[in-house]
């Protein structure tokens, strides 16, 4: 940590910063890994005052994940309203590029909140963030533009194409497969359109 | 059970009748639900002859898991050699109504093997055999009359098709969202032909 400990913060600034202490550790270790002891190592402070801002281990990690989860929304948010492909191209090289950069928390991320419900529903309510943007008004002119109407059937394949996603993304960062970077947003981004599209009979 | 008692049957088969019997309890219930003491219950013998049989309550479990995954793979087999679509679409529907006739328990599978090691591996074996076909002799000449070659980057994508493939039918099985069951294979089926081929530039 580089703040001076002469310099007094909030406790709310306090808590961001420990919060994003705790993210950092996690990008390259599980989330089993990020107790309150090596926080309170790696901040300098007492796991007293650890247990103070967040409770119990349980709700440590509850925060951190919360907190990866709206950095992970917030680094594949659209950034412009040109061409929807360049656009979904966009915002998967971010979440690709967020995956290889996190993999280790990541990948623990996505493992614990199978099992963990409170880790679950913040994995969903970032799922339907990041998947919701596709619904939302200038998206939807873009899937029209894509020749996609937003209906219940889409809904349930962009569900189907975010695990399809999750699960391409995480394998190529493990074994690339000869896929480049740009072959792979390709792959996932006309993945989408092929997957929404009304069956042929 | 129907079997009498009077009837001695050997080790090995008593074990298999008691491992058929876990997977039957686990149609409608969590593997968490699934105890010894419910087997016992069930199969009216005592709990110490269980864990004879099975050593303690993970064991068990691994033990049931790995039942239910090679009668998925059983029954979704293909069985006939004919139009390669065709082909796949029946499995699949095989693989649909599984999951909806297994729902509780499959789906705790699926959530369990994320966390747990043993039954990772066991999941991971599982979904190999499954996609695995398709890269087996007869499986290629189809793949290759749908215009799909084998290669990495085939395999990188039906692993993620396979995550698009349980995402999904998991989903429509909560909630339909009014597309039928013909359409849902449709889709599946369409889906591992658009996601393998080559990405247009």
């Amino acid at each position: 940590m580089t703040t001076t400990p002469r310099v007094r913060m909030s406790p709310a600034s306090r808590r961001e910063q420990l919060l994003e202490l705790g993210v950092r550790l996690l990008a390259d270790r599980s989330l089993d890994e990020i107790s309150i002891e090596l926080l309170a190592e790696q901040a300098g402070i007492s796991r007293g005052l650890l247990y103070h801002y967040f409770g119990n281990k349980q709700d440590f990690h509850r925060a951190v994940v919360r907190r990866a989860a709206d950095e992970l929304i917030e680094v594949t948010a659209p950034t412009s309203h040109d061409d929807p492909m360049e656009q979904l191209t966009a915002s998967l090289g971010a979440y690709v590029d967020y995956v290889a950069e996190n993999y280790q928390g990541y990948v623990s991320l996505v493992r614990a909140a199978s099992t963990d419900e409170s880790l679950h529903e913040i994995y969903e309510q970032a799922r339907a963030a990041l998947t919701g943007r596709l619904f939302e008004v200038a998206g939807r002119e873009q899937l029209a533009a894509l020749g996609i109407s937003d209906s219940a059937a889409t809904r349930l394949m962009v569900r189907g194409w975010s695990a399809f996603t999750e699960e391409t993304v995480i394998s190529w960062v493990r074994a690339p497969a000869g896929v480049s970077r740009e072959e792979l947003l390709q792959r996932l981004a006309q993945g989408l359109v092929a997957l929404v599209q009304e069956p042929v009979r």
